[in-house]
Formats: C-alpha cells, structure tokens, sequence
C-alpha cells in the first residue's frame, strides 16, 4: 500500500522534501533556504526584486483526475513564474505553502516537488522556503515567487498609452476550450494528447519572451493572459486609464482552436475573451517599435507576435471591430473567482 | 442584509481591499505595490533579506466560533512577524494569499485587513500584494513575510553550542492552555476575557526583542515557539546536532497557567511542552552573555526571561531534570499536523 502524510507526519514530510531539494544548484545570493524560521538572501545591486504569489485550490483551478501532481506543480509554478515574466523580471525564489490532505500518497508530494524543480531550474532559481498545512476535504498549492529585474526595466500594466499597438503572443484561448473538452470528455483516456488539453495541463509561460521585450525598452505596458484577453485587457485599461479597439480578423487563432471550438458548438472567440490560463503576454508599444519587440521575441522563440489592435482614449472604452466594420463595444469577462 | 463576496465578486473585493490599504504609510523601499502582476522593491545596500511564510486554515488552526476576523489577521500576521524576528530581523513586506468562501461577509474582510495592519504599521511594513481565490467549506489565510537583517547578524536554530545556557521569554503554554478552556467551554461568552484565552486569541510576537537580542551579537542560536517549547528546542538540537537539558524548576509558569492547567485536571507542563501558539523565544548562549541579553530584553519591555537549562552533547539527546533530581529523557512532541 501507498504511504500517505498521516502515515510519515508533517516532519517525515518535511524531510523527504528536503532531500528532492538537496538536487537543486545553488541560488545566486541565497544564504539560507530551507530549514529555519526564514529563509535569507542577498539581493544583487543595481536590481528590483519582483514579488508574486499565486495560489491553486482543488475543485477551483484543478481537477485531480484530469492532471498528475508533477504537472500539477509544473502548471502551478508556470503560472508565478509568468507573472514575474510579464514585469520583464528573471524568477529566482520560490516559497511553497501547501495545504494537503492527511490522505494524501506521499509520492504525490514529491511528484509534486519534481514538477516545481522542472520549472525552477531553467532559471538557476529554487525553492528556498514554505509551508505544510493540513486541510479538510481539498488541497491548494500558494506559491510566492521572487524575481530579479534591472532598476528601470520594470514593465506595468498602467503605463500604456493611447495611440500604443496592442500585440499578443500565441493562442490565447487554447487552455480555456482544452480545460471543456476534458471536462465533457469523462476523463482523461485519448484526450489527453489532444494539442488543446496539453495547452491545458502543461501551458508555457513566457518569462524569457517578457524579459527580451522588457530589456529594449521598447514596450510601454505588458501583462500575462489569465483572466482571458478581453479580461487582461481591460486591466491593462482601467490601471492605464485608456480604451481599446480589438479588430477580430486580426486575433490569432489557431486551427486546433478553431476546430476544438466547433466540435464543442463555439466559437473560438469564447474561448479567447473568457477566462484561459494560457500565460500568453499582451504586449502595449508605440506603432515604429514592433518591429524591436518582434526580434527580442523571436530571438527566443518561434512563437507568433500578432498586432491585434490599438489603445484608444478611456471615454472610448474598450470596442471589438468586427469583419464586417461594426464596432460592439465589449465588457470585460474575465475570471471572477466568486462569480454565481 | 450584509453584502457578501459572492455579492461584490473577486474585483470589488479588490477595489475594497486597496481602498483600506491606501491608509497605509508608505513602506521603504517599495517601487511598486499592489495592481500589477508582481510587487517591485529595492531592497538596502549592507541588508539580508529575510523571507518567511505560514499559514492558517480554517477548523485546523483557527475556529471562526472563537475568534473574530479582525483578531484572526492580527494573529496571522504575528506569527508571521514572529518568524521574521526570531531570525532578529524588521518584519517590511507582506503579501497575503486568501481562500475565501463565496459566502463571507466582505466586512469579515476588511476587519482582516484592518487586523493586518495594525501588526504591521508598528514597523513601518505593509501589504505590497497578495492574491484572492475562492475556496469551498473552509477558508485559509497564507501569509509571505519579507524582512531585513543587516548582513550578518542573521540568528539561526542551527548554531547552538554544548555548554550554551538556554534562555526562554515569557510563558509557554499560555495558548494551548486558552484554547482548550474555549474548546471545553462551549464559545466565548464569559470565557473571552479570561488571560490564557487572550494569549490564544491575541498572541504577541517577540520581534522586537528578537532583534535586540541579534543586534547584540552575544546569542548563538534563537527560534520561536509555535511546536510547544519541547518542539522547538527539538528543532534547535536537530539542525544544531547538540542535545539539551532542562530543570523543569526552573521552567516559567505564570499563575494563570497554574490555575488554568488545574482547572483543566492537567499539569501546566502538558501545555508548556506541547503545540502551543504563544510565539515567544528560545534563545541560547554562553553562559557569559546571559546577562547582555537580559539587558537587551528589558530594553523592550518587561516580559520575563528564564534560564530554563543547558545545551549539552547530542549523544545525550533531549532530558527533563525533575524536581526530585531524576533525569528523564523527552521525545520532542511538538505539533505534527498530519498526525492521527
């Protein structure tokens, strides 16, 4: 029989952790990870630390029977690590507060660990601290993760102006239609290599995109897609004070979204708009700087760069221009955790 | 009716949130605080940082029949600051990570914050983030804690020496003992105002005199108390591979804890010993400096400071002196969430 947290405690738990994290390579400007009251660091001159967290509660943000817990924790450090890309920063600390169920399977745990590692280590960053907490009933992962960036390379989310390009990496959408198909699929079974449901349960960050862009100061506002396009969006408008036109046939959609989308009776556009943790980036830029941003992200990867609109003033609001030239204006759905 | 958050959703709750955090001072070195995808700070030149974080769960660690929101952040938050001064260091940043139910009464939040707060703004810290998620049947409040040490003068539990005295704060026990008389006395009433229920539901942090007593320089080893003083020595002697003595004579009881033990048909050792949250400090040092550190101490405030026993060889594990002079050895029975 499998071993469980009840059956080795909080400090045989402790413990097993420890020794997965005897893997890691040294942290540039660690002192002390693990083991004390706090962990201590010293950070570099000439650098802003960056500060996140993020949590992922059972039942709200996964389902057990549709992802391991390796890409559990894969998924639930991408999403961190894409926050402290999406300020154009480098992740380096990350501190893992669980709250786990006594019957949980102990190599879950470490699966778990190994996950947070495949992501982490890329970087040289690691896991220098956290928590282990039972709870009744579900589990949640709350990471807090630390990053370094330049001082002055910061990229907001409240400083796009009117006037800017509105550019997108990727699909946004893609994880929103592959999270339906798995849950009208009963299952995992042969979805699981569907393009759509891998965008779900592996999604990429774009930490090292988010930083090129940051460092040819080229761009003037950025954020990382998780409350859906139109949702990120509009954060980026209400902090910036400004509106947004959207022009549809410029919205990149992929031909698995496009077909996903029809074999679930929609239109890719739901997918897109709404809630999707894709942890693509928006991207805001005066017009004569794409091409700037276009090589600082293909020189990472080959991941589209689209331009798919313009800031516009704030009493404009936010607008969609659709094929046939009709503007509709558009309210802000993205991801509202306590939403009826 | 009172609003809940179901009524306001996730970015109301925010927009709350920000305008109760807006009474803040500003924080040193704070770039960038909460609205973006991460926290930005420059950190001092000569300065550690110090990271920490823990969390509470609701009908693990806190009842919401015995204590009210605001007490409730007041007490996430000191055991947190506690953690930060324990290593002796200035408790700055917090960046606070919720798992609330639909059904909360968004004024049971702001009382949090308002809680938060005023643990804080003594130190000039702050919130500079945070995140906001649903949960289902029981709400959590994870906390990360940022401090600064100036370089070097980091207390670890790893440090401690054979020979070393070893110093206590206060009255260990105190909270485990109020939190049985809450549990045994079916809901506050009358009960509230008892002593051992206000160390339960108001603990104090000892961050304050930790960092006098780093600040010294003539302490080898600290941690606080939250796995029960024979826990935590545990900690001590694990990390620091030494053993440790005590004179159970020599042991702090207040009154309150004496009458309170009696009235529960127990001995006020069963609570000093075991899980209790009352956050005050093990300490250890030369024999020498004793008296520095009591200087340091009183410099703070007037909370007692007991020489409790010796650190000795690790081969002579953990041992209690009783009265009669036998020399009983003590398993560490601190707190184990995961236990059966």
């Amino acid at each position: 029989m499998q071993k469980t947290l009840k059956d080795i405690g909080e400090f045989g738990l402790i413990t097993t952790i420890e020794s997965i994290l005897k893997g890691q390579r040294g942290v540039r400007g660690l002192r002390l990870g693990i083991g004390d009251d706090a962990a201590s660091l010293v950070p570099r001159q000439g650098y802003e630390l960056l500060v996140t967290c993020d949590s992922v509660v059972e039942g709200i943000h996964y389902f057990p029977e549709f992802i391991g817990p390796k890409d559990l924790g894969r998924r639930a450090m991408v999403l961190n690590i894409s926050d402290i890309g999406a300020m154009g920063g480098h992740p380096l600390y990350a501190l893992i507060s669980l709250g786990l169920k006594a019957t949980t399977p102990v190599h879950h745990i470490e699966e778990m660990y190994r996950g947070f590692l495949v992501e982490l280590s890329p970087f040289g960053a690691g896991v220098i601290g956290g928590n282990i907490t039972r709870s009744e009933n579900f589990s949640f992962i709350d990471i807090t993760l630390i990053g370094e960036v330049e001082e002055g390379r910061v990229l907001r989310r409240s400083t796009a102006r009117a006037g800017d390009a509105i550019l997108v990496t990727g699909y946004p959408g893609q994880a929103a239609a592959g999270l339906e198909l798995l849950l009208k699929g009963n299952g995992r079974g042969e979805l699981v290599e569907h393009p759509l449901v891998q965008s779900y349960i592996r999604p990429r960050h774009r930490a090292r995109e988010g930083k090129a862009i940051a460092d040819t100061g080229c761009a003037n506002a950025m954020i990382d897609i998780s409350d859906g396009l139109l949702g990120d969006l509009a954060h980026i408008c209400e902090r910036s004070n400004v509106g947004a036109l959207l022009i549809q046939e410029q919205l990149p959609v992929s031909d698995e979204l496009r077909r996903g989308a029809a074999s679930l009776g929609k239109s890719p556009y739901d997918f897109m708009f709404r809630a999707s943790d894709d942890y693509e980036l928006i991207i805001t830029c005066d017009p004569g700087n794409i091409h700037s941003i276009r090589t600082a992200v293909s020189s990472i990867c080959d991941v589209p760069l689209n331009e798919v609109g313009r800031i516009i003033d704030a009493s404009e609001g936010i607008k969609l221009k659709l094929p046939d030239g009709r503007l509709e204006p558009v309210p802000p759905s993205g991801w509202d955790s306590f939403a009826g």
